[in-house]
């Protein structure tokens, strides 16, 4: 069915291509080595990592940039819907020897006027201690670490779950024959993704980052926001009569109160 | 192995990103939808069809927008190297019973001097009457109605060949989807592709269009142009004692001389 606005995003994407062919001296050599090497891309099924690493930060950026409450970020190629939906307090599904230290993340969540927010719907995902997503490394159960959970009646939650650490992206394909061109690792800061979804409101995609990593202010998907770092405290098992040492971290959020997205209008949809 | 360009080019191209995200209020959803969209586009093996069909026109009219000579069109998605040599005046591999007419095309190549140009390497591949080509389409021999000839002493050439016929891009895919969306038809007019590559020279790459095509002024990949439409004169057969009418069709060409291309400067190449 005619889509107005993909008509006029085409074109004006043709006259901002034409732009950069003339102002990079793009010949025509080049024009068939980006369309082979595009091609490559989307047969390795890597587009949407592409997308989500090198653009999709500076879409967000360009389309929040006016915008009150907490920042979002990528939400990135790794979330999965309705995934199982867990207590509050309670714990992100894991197995029953999940490598990594122990990490109690809690937050509050209002909106952007300062009242609590109870019953929000949070989706929480989160690569495990290697570096892994469920669903998409081998040998990890669908879900693990991965889940659905809702706000207190005070706008509160607390969650059980590991560590993450750092995520590098897969480098044996076209993402990584850029990575090779651009000059840069292929590492994130370790994080945590949150989805939150208000009864009566905006949804808000971010992610946490954690003070102290190595990856922070050079991330490949250039998706930290300062105001989305916090600090893990380290605690001792012993004190409690735990076997481990374990982790807590906190961060509050604000969430906008409005009926529809920013911009909203439809691209590509039928 | 780190390539400048490319990391300029990323850089250019994310500014005009984010310029389109405010310019059209796209929204994190369209984002999404998009992404979606390019990732059937890829898995499908379409990209090199949808640039060449939407993008290529535009890139060729930018870089070659002051550039004396034969105006360039699109390469298009179906170009196959190294084809068999034939001679001149000679034919194009073909079936024993081709279907459709006969046509002779014919052509003079000069400089943009007017001195001809003998041993000019031209590659010519075309759709059959049908509008499909062999490689891509199923049942048609390899290497069907395509060839490499060399221009005679004088800078000219004549090859037999079939009229091609309108040529339909594929539509039961992520492009097909795309038409939709636009609202556009998915016929281009009936074409014959030539690559000139002079012994010493800038290659030309382009194509022959007929007068009287219904596509001429809506072509779905935009890539007529005036400079190279052409008649297709009608003979009759009983004249000569053949048994079919035939068709006759003539261009003469302007290459340009130098040993680089147009702009000349690698952007994803190692």
């Amino acid at each position: 069915m005619k889509n107005q606005k993909v008509i006029d995003v085409y074109n004006g994407l043709v006259v901002k291509f034409k732009e950069l062919v003339s102002e990079y001296e793009i010949d025509h050599n080049d024009y068939q080595a980006l369309v082979d090497w595009m091609d490559q891309l989307g047969r390795a099924g890597e587009i949407p990592l592409f997308m989500d690493v090198f653009f999709e930060t500076h879409a967000l950026q360009e389309m929040y940039k006016s915008v009150k409450g907490t920042e979002p970020t990528i939400l990135g190629p790794y979330y999965i819907e309705n995934t199982p939906v867990v207590q509050n307090p309670g714990m992100l599904p894991q197995r029953e020897n999940e490598p990594g230290d122990a990490l109690y993340f809690s937050g509050s969540v209002k909106d952007v006027n300062g009242n609590p927010l109870a019953n929000t719907k949070i989706d929480m995902w989160q690569a495990d201690a290697n570096g892994e997503y469920s669903y998409f490394a081998e040998g990890i159960p669908n879900d693990n670490l991965r889940g659905v959970f809702y706000t207190d009646a005070n706008g509160n939650f607390e969650i059980k779950t590991v560590v993450p650490g750092n995520y590098s992206i897969p480098t044996d394909g076209p993402s990584g024959q850029f990575l090779k061109w651009i000059d840069h690792h292929a590492f994130r800061p370790a994080h945590l993704h949150l989805l939150f979804q208000p009864e009566n409101g905006d949804r808000l995609v971010t992610q946490i980052y954690f003070e102290g990593d190595e990856y922070l202010e050079n991330d490949v998907a250039q998706g930290v926001r300062g105001s989305l770092i916090t600090k893990l405290e380290k605690h001792s098992g012993a004190e409690k009569g735990l076997k481990n040492d374990y982790y807590t971290a906190h961060l509050d959020f604000e969430l906008r109160l409005q009926d529809k997205p920013v911009f909203n209008k439809a691209v590509v949809k039928n």
